[in-house]
């Protein structure tokens, strides 16, 4: 089999790691595998040479914190190689750049245009294992690029397509995939096999397993991987297409608390006030989640919507100066809240999950501030002080 | 005025230090010259990545060790581009590799085989700096190469020769080169302008001004360059062709207590015999420096010469098989030894001063053990209790 697996920082983080990752990896090879490993930083050195550049540039300019910080998973790539060939397997280390991973130009956030493989298949086929600097590729002006939170990730989906490989493993610190946050929920089961776009949901309603962008990338070119401990035990969780499954339920519920609620009061009600509010926040790159209109009333209308915590200031400045324009009452906002969500394939063609959903809630006594659902997804916004106890209830109603 | 400069990692040791590099740059700049800045790793990163090596790999590979260090250099680059960056000029940050440094396929000790710098010259006509990570380059096989100790250097004088630069320079943590070495002889004083042939003896007797390698390349390709202070006064010393001169005398004195004299004694004295202790020695890289045949006597001879003190071990067990080969009847060793040195273009014309020099250690009660000389140079050995006694006296005698 052609094996491509990804390793994070955390399961790098030492030498004493990273050898027992090259030990892992050795295992498999000798088993009658060829390997191709991609792996990010040691640990928090990303976060040590962001700090170098602050202590240089208040704003460090994007390509040279791109050529900086692309040093990191060198480091981790030389170290493992030193690692595997010390146990008598041969390694043939490489940056993004030699790997054959062509970006656009957008230093810090670059995106993968292409993907040259022929060194690395050259390697495996020369008997070594091929180590994979992740995060990194090359623009088309040759400077080096990196692609952003997440990016080893997405290099190990991108070349597994590439290669057509027929495993692709993305180890990490969890044991996969959980129901719920088992620190939250400490009932929470692993789940064996999850859909591409169920995982997407889980990570829009707050759950941290994987960047939207890995995941998106593996569903638009199918290319199924596990999420895999690297140190607890084997199992994992199997990411892939799966097609409505008869009967399907609530996979997993999840709990975001870094939402905030910003409301315009008294929006006179004409067409086009929702195309202006949010493709003004669009221009400034800001996400919006949930958002409900309400009924209209004497021809005014309430807008709500929710957006990142961390992105409540410059959102309400920029809603201020559209509630002046659109001649609105005014505009406020509210941090307390929570997002709790239900997440399964086929929920939608069982009318009453839907309805469980909100009598759950109801039967905790815990209010609901707005609603917003998907295909494959139902979120509600509570109070921020509700919200671990809804998670809690939802989980025992549908999984348990 | 096309400048080449150079960098070494005491200079960049920390961010504030790479800001100030980062003014001296500018203040360049800005007077109307074009920069390409070559620079080492962070002050003591090499060490700190070659500790990380040895904790994965008691013998690290090669290659990988070269991938590993290479990125030290990568990180001054990165940062010393944003300090640039940060006082308002441009600047454009390579790695060797882009920079057009094509080497052999020693790694951790290749030699430039060729310099395409095709793309350091595009982008010094676009208005950049350009910083360039030095002691790196690539390939044939396209990894990643580094060019030993002192490489950085190197770099930056081939990289001034490919250019056709107007001038050179090379900051250090000294101020120029000095007569002598100013801890031990306070009188010392700094020298303007050098030859490379009297810059390459000072190596070879010792004084630690710059590697031999790159003051080579200098001459062989003809690249005069300057020996400055990044933080102490401008000044410097001027590494150039020097034409013989008229009434030239001793330019420098130096002092070596790291050797080590090994004697073969009684080797039948038939021809061919030097070659076969010398060769066998060249096999294993040992590098001999004073070589003395005594003058044979019933057919035997002595044989002394001297190696580095770390070599000690290693050249006495080749000498011993030698000896065993030979039919000679012993060997044995001195590491109480010390090599002092005159040096100077036009020295050998001036017939008295080998004598001179004998005199001062005379005078001194100084025992001379061995003696050496060539164009430029004179060196005796003698015991380390005397060797700075020694230096002193000649520095007296020759420079003051």
């Amino acid at each position: 089999m052609l094996i491509v697996q990804k390793y994070g920082g955390s399961s790098l983080a030492t030498t004493e790691k990273i050898r027992f990752v090259a030990e892992k990896i050795v295992a498999r090879k000798q088993a009658g595998n060829q390997l191709i490993v991609i792996v990010s930083a040691m640990g928090k050195t990303t976060d040590s040479l962001i700090n170098l550049a602050k202590e240089i540039h208040s704003s460090p300019p994007d390509r040279e914190m791109d050529l900086l910080l692309s040093t990191g998973e060198l480091v981790s790539v030389a170290l493992l190689c030193m690692a595997v060939e010390n146990l008598g397997e041969s390694a043939e280390g490489m940056t993004g750049y030699f790997a054959g991973i062509q970006t656009d130009n957008f230093h810090t956030k670059a995106c993968i245009q292409q993907i040259e493989p022929s060194r690395v298949i050259k390697e495996l086929n020369n008997g070594n294992i091929v180590i994979i600097a992740g995060f990194q590729g090359i623009s088309s002006e040759n400077t080096i690029t990196t692609l952003g939170r997440g990016g080893s990730d997405l290099t190990a989906i991108a070349i597994a397509s590439a290669v057509k490989a027929d495993l692709c493993e993305t180890y990490t610190d969890v044991e996969g995939i959980f129901t719920a946050d088992p620190k939250i929920v400490p009932e929470a089961k692993l789940i064996p096999e999850i859909s591409y776009n169920e995982l997407l949901e889980m990570a829009s309603t707050g759950a941290k397993v994987m960047q939207s962008r890995a995941v998106e990338f593996a569903k638009r070119y199918d290319v199924p991987f596990a999420v895999k401990s690297t140190f607890g035990k084997e199992g994992g969780t199997m990411v892939k297409e799966i097609s409505l499954k008869e009967g399907a339920d609530v996979s997993s519920v999840s709990l975001d608390e870094k939402q905030a609620k910003i409301t315009i009061l008294k929006v006179p009600d004409t067409p086009g006030i929702a195309a202006k509010i949010f493709s003004a926040l669009g221009k400034e790159n800001i996400n919006v989640d949930v958002i409900v209109q309400n009924i209209s009333k004497e021809n005014f209308t309430d807008i709500s919507f929710t957006v990142n915590i961390v992105e409540v200031e410059k959102t309400m400045k920029i809603a201020k100066a559209i509630t002046k324009e659109l001649n609105a009452a005014e505009v406020i906002h509210d941090t307390e809240i929570a997002k709790v969500s239900i997440i399964g394939i086929g929920m939608m063609n069982h009318p009453g999950v839907a309805g469980r959903m909100f009598e759950t809630l109801a039967k905790e006594n815990i209010n609901i501030k707005m609603i917003s659902t998907s295909e494959i997804k139902i979120s509600c916004v509570v109070s921020k002080s509700d919200g671990t106890k809804a998670l809690k209830s939802l989980h025992k109603e549908f999984i348990q």
